[in-house]
């Protein structure tokens, strides 16, 4: 039997938001690849293996991940969200670019719900109109070039959506990005904080963005900023499909 | 029995792309409300009322979920991939400021794949890194903050995926917007056509910049740009995760 590769996605934590197509692709692996918490969702079965890897190994998995398909077995490597928003899917082809010897792979990338796009749904409809994903990890990007983008996606008038905006390793950035924006945008622009979306610890929070500190995000947090049209309605937050001419 | 209302994603077309949460809201509806295309992939059942409507009428549709609901109904309203993202849930948010007497009305949200990432996923991972997500339709925006919008995109390095880019009505609109990304970025540049992804007329296609024409898109194609580092590694198209500082 000839074995394969596929990234799957599987959402942003609750189990109805994952694909039918990723739970029957799930049902068929013999090997699950992937970051401790997110291998730690697959249920174990008899025939099926886990090898769950700690974060910031992306490329050694996803060559393990090649390495185990050529010697015929079925692995799925697993994101959370979505595979291709700032996850293994990218890391996979750059594994596939450095050992042109799995070339002949069979691959398939398998999408999911994106923290962003749950986010905004729990919240009303933040992202309504055009919008930037940006990743704040500086691992793999230097800051002169996340504050290009930073005040790019302000100048363009874009609603933002922040991954990873926080960890230990790196306190201050954040800090850092809130001043940008508060030079580019007006202090009543709001910014959401959705921590741990569609799971029970699910909290999310909306201020202005004068009001905004560091200390409202982690790395479980999704961070959004409105447009300059980005308005509350009752509970909810929603940027209008349309600018006026 | 009090009603509500819900805006669910069904995904790009596949229905093994849909979310159980989505499945489970259709089953407890009594009205789905949508733009007729999404409602004729709803299958009839007893005790369950179509509302197919014309394209353009988002607000009137809108609104009639949200009277429906006063009168106990349980309506699902239906848009295609995510219905944060350029599709129903801005418009019922901008229903329901217009009516105030609706204020009260349960209302859910249900994210789905979105057609930008069934897209990157079927290509590879070309929104693998920082990227935008544009609307060119101009029904609600005015060309000048759509160009605004493109050339801060560009200059800020980000990979992009343009939804409705072309139709009967503005046939010249994506020639001028090829022209734009011809000024800003180099004539190698990878883009992406991905027509009806996930459904059996799938076809996506990927030339240099400097080969793309206005025919290669229509209003069934969701169109990627890559950003500078965005590269093929055999059949597929990917942007590493990293830009080296």
């Amino acid at each position: 039997m000839s074995g394969w590769v596929t990234v799957a996605g599987l959402g942003p934590g609750r189990e109805d938001l994952v694909t039918p197509e990723v739970t029957a692709a799930l049902a068929e692996a013999t090997d699950i690849v992937g970051y401790i918490p997110y291998v730690a969702r697959i249920a174990p079965r008899e025939g099926l293996t886990l090898h769950p890897t700690d974060n910031r190994v992306e490329l050694d998995r996803a060559t393990h991940a090649l390495e185990m398909a050529a010697e015929g077995r079925r692995v799925v490597v697993v994101s959370s969200g979505d595979p291709g928003v700032f996850a293994m899917a990218s890391a996979l082809f750059e594994a596939l670019e450095a050992h042109p010897e799995h070339a002949g792979t069979e691959i398939r990338i398998l999408p999911g719900i994106t923290a962003m796009l749950a986010a905004a749904a729990a919240a009303g409809a933040p992202l309504g109109h055009d919008f930037c994903a940006i990743n704040l990890s500086d691992n793999l990007k230097p800051f002169e070039i996340l504050e290009k983008r930073l005040r790019h996606a302000a100048r363009g008038d874009f609603a933002m959506a922040f991954y990873n905006p926080r960890s230990k390793s790196r306190p201050h950035q954040f800090t850092r990005v809130l001043e940008i924006l508060r030079e580019e945008c007006e202090p009543g622009r709001l910014i959401l904080f959705a921590r741990a979306v569609t799971t029970p610890e699910q909290a999310i929070s909306v201020v202005e963005l004068r009001d905004a500190t560091p200390e409202m995000a982690d790395m479980r947090t999704v961070v959004l900023v409105g447009n300059a049209a980005t308005r509350r309605v009752g509970p909810w937050v929603y940027t209008p499909r349309g600018v006026a001419p």
